[in-house]
C-alpha cells in the first residue's frame, strides 16, 4: 500500500476502571491503546484515508496488542521491533464534577524512545502525502527530538505536506522547553495545529484565536494554523483567510481523543481535497462523534460524520 | 389460566453493546429478548392483568430463552414450536448526542412468518378481554398480513376488545403499504394507538393531536384513539371526548420499549375498568419508569407506577 | 495504635445490581460493605485521622469481607468475633427519575445487635479525641440502645469529644422512638449533626436552618449544631456564632454515603485542630467528592479535597 | 393448572463469587435462587411434569427474584406474601482440592419460617399427583415442622403420592433431632429418598446399600426407598425388589443441586407412568447433567436427558 | 500485497455464554468472529503467511465487526460490501462431559449466499501460490456451489495451488449432496484434507487411514492428502509416501477451530516451503496451542509452534 | 504495632486477562497486587503473625493500590512515598498444555530500585522476630543490592532471624550474577529457602534433596535449610536431622505464588515457636490452598490449612 497519511508517534496500553470506579480499589480495568499520531492514523483511516503509522515496539504480546488494535481499524502499522524495551502505558480514572479525570503516564524508556529514522520510515514518509505526528514526540527523548526534526525535513525534502499538532503535556516538560523545541520545528511544518489555551500558555500568543493564528501563520510562513478551543469550536487561517467552525453539542462519554479525532478527520479532507471550511467542519463532526464512544479512538464512519454534518444525528432510525 | 389479554407478535433476541462501546469493536453483548406484543403483555401482566402471549418460535435453546423470559413476568406464552425456522434478533447500540442509537433487524424468516392461526390461538383470544397486536405483525410476510387480518376477526367475532399500534417500522416496509394494510385492519381495531409522528406521515394525517385523534376516531369508528407524542404526552379520544395526559420527565436510561410501556401499562387499566383518564395517566406513569430501565421490559410494579403518579417517585427510602 | 478518633456501629454487605439494571432480574450484584460508623472513619482515617472502628462480626468470611475493606483504608477494627450470629446486609438497587432509588435492609439481628461495652471497647474510647456513633446504632435494637448510651458516657468520663449524627432511618423505628432516645442521649453529646429534615420530622424543630441549630444547642448544651441541607450545604452554629457552608455542585454517580463523607471530613479537620468554618467547607468538598464514586465509601485524598476548595477539581491533568 | 407435582419449600438467594475467588475478597457476586423444593419443580416441569411451588416470600424485589426464577422454567409459584419477613440467602463460594466449597446459610426468620398450611397450600396438593418436600423444610423452624406433618396428611388423605428426600443438613439440626422428626413423619411418606451417608449417620443403618433399603421399606410400609450414592449411583427398592443404577461420569462444574435434579427427574417419570428402573436411570442422567450447569438448577431438557441414556452425550453437532 | 494464500469462504459472528451457563438462561454473550476459511487465513498469517481472504458481507457495523477482527490478525479482507443482505452467525454453548457442545447455525441467506467471481477475487487467486476453501462453502447456497467450483477452476488455470477441507457440516447438507459435490470438485483440488470420519461416512472409504489417503490419492489424483484423526494425530500421503504425525497432549480450553489451525499452520509451512512431515508437525503444534484459546482463532506466534516442537510449551518462565 | 515478622522487597502490579484469553487480544484485565515479600507477610499475618512490609512506592493511585491490597490482610505497610518514580507491574497469561504461562515484568525503575536503609526500616527490623526479604530484591538494582546486604546485617545484628528465599529470576540477571551475591549475603542469613532447580542450577549443587540442604547448611552455616520440590514436597535439614515432607494433591487454580504461601506458613509457624516439622507440614498446607485461588495472595485462615492438615478439605459442608 501506498499511503495517503503516514504517522509517527508513541501508543501505549490504556488501562482504565470503569466509571465510577477509582484506580486505588478497582480490581479489574479496561485494556485499550491509544497515542495521539496512531489516533489520528485511525481516525483517518476510518475516513477513507489509506494510513501507516509509524513507530518502535517491544517484541512481546503487548507490542502485538497495540499493532492488532491499529490493524483492527485498516491502518498499518510499520514497526521497528524491539527485543528488550518496554511498552508505556497510562493508567485513566474519569472523573465528573467536581473530581478530575486522572491520568497517570507510564511511558518512560518505552521502546520508542530509541527509535532512529529507518529506511522503512523514510520511504514511508517520501511515499505519502501527508506526514504527522505532535508535540508528545520530541518531548519523549532527546533521541525522539532528533529524530522528530529528521523525518519532518524527510518529508519536506519529499515534498509530503507536514501536519503537527503542538499537543503539550505538562507531566513530560516545561513550557520553556516545548516553545523552544516547537519553534524550532515550525520551519519544516506545513499545516499547524494548537488548542487555544497552548498557544497561550505556550506559545506566548495573546489576542483573539483569529490573530493568534494569523500571528503565528506569519512568523513561521505555515500554509495553514487551526486554533482549538474546545466548546467554542474551531478556526482555521489558510492564506490569509480565516475560516470559524463551532462545535457540535455532545452528551459526553469519554473526552480523550477528542482533538486527535479533529485532526484525523480534518486530514482525511484536506487529502480527499476539500476545502479548509469542509474539511473544518469534518473535523467538528468527527471529534464531536469521538465524544461519545469510550476509548482513545475515533471508532466512526463517514456516513455518521455526514449524518452529524446534517444535522440527522439524533433518535433511533428502525 | 382464562386470560385478561391476549396478544401475538414476534419475540427477538436483543443483542447490545454495553453503554458508550460499539458493536463493531465490542467482545460481549448484553442478552435479552423483545418484541412489542410480548413487551405489551409483560407490562400488562407485571401491572395486574392476567395475560398469554402466542407465538411461533424454533423448537431450540434461541426460541426457549424468549419463552424463559417471557414467563419470567408471569406472562404465559402459547407457542406453536417449528423444527426449521430460525429465530429472530435484533443489534442495538445506544447511541448518545450527536451519535444516534443504531438499530440492526436480523428478523428475515424468522418462525413467525410462517404463522398461521391455528385453535390455540383462536380458543385464547376468544377467551380473552382484549387481543392486542401491532403494525409490525403484518409487516414481517404476507402470510402474517393475513393471519393478523384473521386473529382480529376472530377477536371481533367473539366479542372480545381489539387493540393496535401502528409502530410503524420504516425497515420492514414503505409508507405506502403500510397505510394500505393499516386501513385495511382498522374495521376490525376497537382502539387504536399511534405515535403523532405516524399518524401525520403514514395515515397523512394533519392538524392538531386531538384533531387527528376525532378525525380516525370518525372515518374508522374506533371506540378509543391514543396519539402519542413522545416529551409532549399523549392525548386519547373517547366518545367525543378527548383527554389529555402530559409526559412525566425522566432521566433515561434506555428509550426502547416506552411505546410498548404505555400501552401495557393503559390497557391494564381498561381491563381493571378504570376510566380513560386514569388509565392514560397509568400508561404515562408506566412508559416513564420503563426509560429508567435498561432492555425493552417494562420490570414494574403497580406500587411503583401509584409512586409515579403521586409525585413521590425520588430520592430514597431507607 | 493510640487512635484520634474512634466510632462504634454497624457495618453492613452491600449488594446491588448496576446502574439500570433491577433488583427483581438482576443476575450479578456489585459486593461492597458500607456502614455510617465505618463510613466515617474511613473518610477521616483517608484524610488523615488516625482511626480505629469498633463493631461486633461473625467469624466468617462474610465478617472478614468487611474488616478487609475497612483496612484497605487504613482503619484499624477492633472486633468482637461472634461465633453463630449472622451479617447484616443491605441491596441498593439505583433510581433514576422518576424511579426511587430503593434500599432493602436485611440487617435484623446481625451480630452488633448483642454488643455490650467491652474492655477493648472502653479502652479505645477513652484513648480517642473524638468518639463518633449514629442513630443507627441505638436503633437496632434495645441492647445496642443501651450499649450506646454507656459508650457515649465512658467518651464523656474520659474527656474524649463525642459527636452523634441523627441519620434517622424510617425503616428502622418511628420518629416518636427515635426522638425519645435521642433526647435521652443528647447529654452525653457535644458535636450534633442533624439532617434539616429530620431536625424538623423527628425533633420537631422548625425556622430557618439558623434557628434550629441555634435552639437545639441552647437547649441541649451541644458544643457544635450542624445542621446538613443537601443541595442547600450545610450551616453550623458554635459558641454563638452560626456557619454558612454552601455545596459544591456535583455530577452524581452514587450518593449514598454522602452525609457519612461530610461527616468524616468534618472530625478529620476538627481532629488537627481547624476551625469550624475551614472544616465545614473540608466536609462540603469530602461530600461532594464522594458522590462522584460508586459505593458508600469516600475514597479520596487530602490533595483532592484540598483541590476541589481550590475550585481546580475539573478537567484533565496530563 | 391442575398440578402433577406440587412441592413446598424454601427458596433462598444464591450468592457466588466466580471460581477462584474468595467471598472475603470478592468484589462481586453471582445472583441466583436455589432451594431443594423449588429445585426438584423445577427439574420436574422441564422434563414434563406440571407443577405448583408453595412458599412464603417476603413482598419484595427480593421475593419477585425468587418468583421471576422458578417461573422463567414453567414452575407455578403459588405464594404466601408476606409484608414484613426477611427473604432468606445463601453464600457459596466454590472450592477446588484441597480447599472445600463453603456454604454458608443465611436463613434464619425468613418468610417461609412462619407458614402454615393455607386453602392454597391445601388444594394444591389435594389435585396433584405427588407431593414433595424435603427434610430441610421442618428443620427451619418449629412452625414449619407442624406444618410439614399436616400438609403430609393432607396429601394422604388426598390420595396423593408423597415423596420426601431426607436432605439432612448438618447446620441446621443434630441428628438425633433429625432423627426423631424425620421418624414420625415416615407414616405419612411413600417414596423416600436418602443418601447413604444419611441413612447410615442419621438414620443409623448399617449394611449394604440394598439391606439398608429393604429395611427401611419394611420398617416404615415405603412404595419405594431409594438410596443415593454419589459416585457408585443409587438403588432403590420397590415391591420388594431392588434395583440398582450407576451413576454417569461428569467433568463437575457445580455439584450442587445434583440431589434434587436427580429427584426431579425421577418424579418426571414416576409421573409419566414409567417403570422404577426407567424412572432410576432418568433420574441420574438428569443429575449428570446438572453437574455441568453453574448454579443449583437443572436446565435440561427431555432431549438432553435421552442423549446421556443413549450414551450420545459428546462432542459436538454441526 | 501481493498475498502467498488466498481464502474464501463464510465468517460469522459468534455469540457464546461463558463456560457452564447455558443459552437459555444466559444474560450476556460474548461476541468474536469466525469462519474456517479466515481461520485458516489467520493462523497461516499469525505464522508468516502474506493472507488475503475473500468475501462478501453487509454494509453495516456487523459486517465490518466482521473485518475489523480479520485484519487484528494481518490477514487483509477483500470484499464485496452489499447493502441489504443478512450477516450470519452462530451460538456456541459449551459442553461438559456429559453435556454435549451445542452448536446453532444462524447463517442462511447471508450476505455470502450470493457471491459470483469477482474481478477483485480472481486477481487475488491468480497472484497468489495457494488458494484455499472448504466443503462449507459450496454446501451453503446453489449460487456458492458455481462459485466455489469457478474460483478453483481460476486458481488451477492461473498455477495456484488449490487446498481443500471437507469440513462435512451435517446441519447443512446430507451426506449425499456433499459427497457429490466434493467429488465434482476434486479434479481441481492439489491438497485435500479430510477428518477421517468424514472419509469413512462421507467420501465412503474403509481401512486404515494410510489406504484411505492412498486410495484417495490415486482415485483423485491428489498432490496431497491428509487425514486427520483427532486425538490420534494426522496422517498424510505425498507422492506416494506416507507421513504419520501423532497429535500434542493439550488440556483443552476451546475445541472449535482446531481443525482450521492445523491447516493454516500446515499451509504456512508449505508456502515457506518446507517439507510435508515438517509442515505436519507445525500443524499439530498450532492445533494444539489452538485448544488452549477460547474463540475459534489461532491467535499464536512462531515461537510458540517451535515452542512446542521443542517440548519446552510447558510452565513458567519468569 | 510491635512487628513479629518484617519483610522488605517489591510489590508490583498484576495485571492479567482471564482463563482461556491472550493478552494481545484481551479488551479487560484483573487487577491485582503482587511481590514475593508482601506476599509472605501475607500469608503470615492471615495464619497469625503480626507482620509489617517494608517497601518504597510512587505517591500515587498505583502505589494506594498497593498499600490498600496489602492492608486488608493485615499487614502494615511502612513506606518510603516517592514524588516522581513509577509502580512496577507485571503482567500474567495464564497457559494450559501445551501453551506456557507468560510472565511479562515491566518493573524496571520502580520506585524500590532507588530505596535505601532508612530509620523506619531499621527500627522495624530491629523489633522483629523474623526479618525476611528474597534473592528478587538484590538483583533489581545496584542499590538494592546494597541495601539488602544492609538490612540483613542490621537484623542480625539485633538479633532478629533472617529468612532469604533465592527466587531466581531468569528475566532479572544471569545464574552467575545470582550465585555470587546470593552467596555473599548467606552469612547474615539463618533460614535458607532453595528451590531444588535453583540449588541445583544456581548455586551449582547436586545430589539428592537431602545432600544439598546438608552440604549448604554445612558450608553456610545457616541454621536451617528448606528444599522446595514441587510436586515432590518439601525438605528441611535443621541442626544435622533432616525432615520430609510431602506436597497435598491440588486441582490448580492459579499457580503463581505457591512458593510464598509456602515460606508466609513455615515463618507463621516458626514464629509461633512450633517444630521444623510443625511448620513444613503448615507450610505446605497453606502452599496447596494458595493454588486454588486466583491471584499471587494466600487468603487462607488457619482453620483452612489445619482442615487441610486434618485431610478434611474436600466436599462441602452443609
Amino acid at each position: 500500500m501506498t499511503p495517503e497519511l503516514v504517522t509517527f508517534g508513541e501508543t501505549m496500553l490504556r488501562l482504565s476502571p470503569s466509571s465510577g470506579e477509582r484506580l486505588e480499589t478497582a480490581t479489574s480495568l479496561e485494556f485499550r491503546t491509544a497515542g495521539a499520531e496512531s489516533n489520528v492514523a485511525i481516525a483517518a483511516s476510518r475516513l477513507g484515508a489509506s494510513s501507516v503509522w509509524l513507530s518502535k515496539l517491544p517484541d512481546s504480546p503487548l507490542g502485538r496488542r497495540v499493532t492488532n488494535e491499529v490493524r483492527t481499524h485498516g491502518v498499518e502499522p510499520r514497526i521497528e521491533w524491539d527485543d528488550a524495551a518496554r511498552q508505556g502505558a497510562y493508567y485513566i480514572e474519569h472523573g465528573s464534577t467536581p473530581r478530575s479525570t486522572t491520568v497517570i503516564y507510564d511511558r518512560a524508556d518505552a521502546a520508542i524512545t530509541t527509535a532512529r529514522p529507518t529506511d522503512q520510515y523514510q520511504e514511508a514518509i517520501g511515499d505519502a502525502e501527508v506526514f504527522y505526528t505532535s508535540g508528545i514526540t520530541p518531548a519523549l527523548s532527546e533521541t525522539l527530538d532528533e529524530t522528530t526534526r529528521e523525518l519532518l525535513a524527510t518529508a519536506q525534502q519529499a515534498g509530503t505536506t507536514t501536519a503537527f499538532d503542538l499537543n503539550y503535556r505538562s507531566k513530560l516538560w516545561s513550557p520553556t522547553e516545548a516553545r523552544e523545541t516547537y519553534e524550532s520545528l515550525f520551519g519544516d511544518v506545513d499545516i499547524l495545529v494548537a488548542a487555544e489555551r497552548d498557544a497561550d500558555k505556550i506559545l506566548d500568543r495573546r489576542g483573539t484565536a483569529e490573530d493568534i493564528a494569523a500571528d503565528l501563520a506569519a512568523d513561521f510562513e505555515f500554509e495553514t494554523v487551526i486554533i482549538t478551543r474546545g466548546e467554542e469550536g474551531a478556526l482555521a487561517v489558510h492564506d490569509g483567510t480565516s475560516y470559524e467552525q463551532p462545535a457540535f453539542e455532545t452528551d459526553t462519554v469519554d473526552a480523550i481523543g477528542t482533538g486527535d479525532a479533529f485532526v484525523g478527520g480534518y486530514l482525511s479532507r484536506y487529502i480527499a481535497g476539500d476545502s479548509v471550511s469542509k474539511s473544518l467542519s469534518y473535523a467538528a463532526a468527527t471529534a464531536a462523534l469521538k465524544r461519545t464512544i469510550e476509548g482513545d479512538l475515533a471508532v466512526v464512519t463517514p456516513d455518521e460524520v455526514e449524518g452529524v454534518l446534517e444535522n440527522e444525528g439524533r433518535g433511533i432510525s428502525r
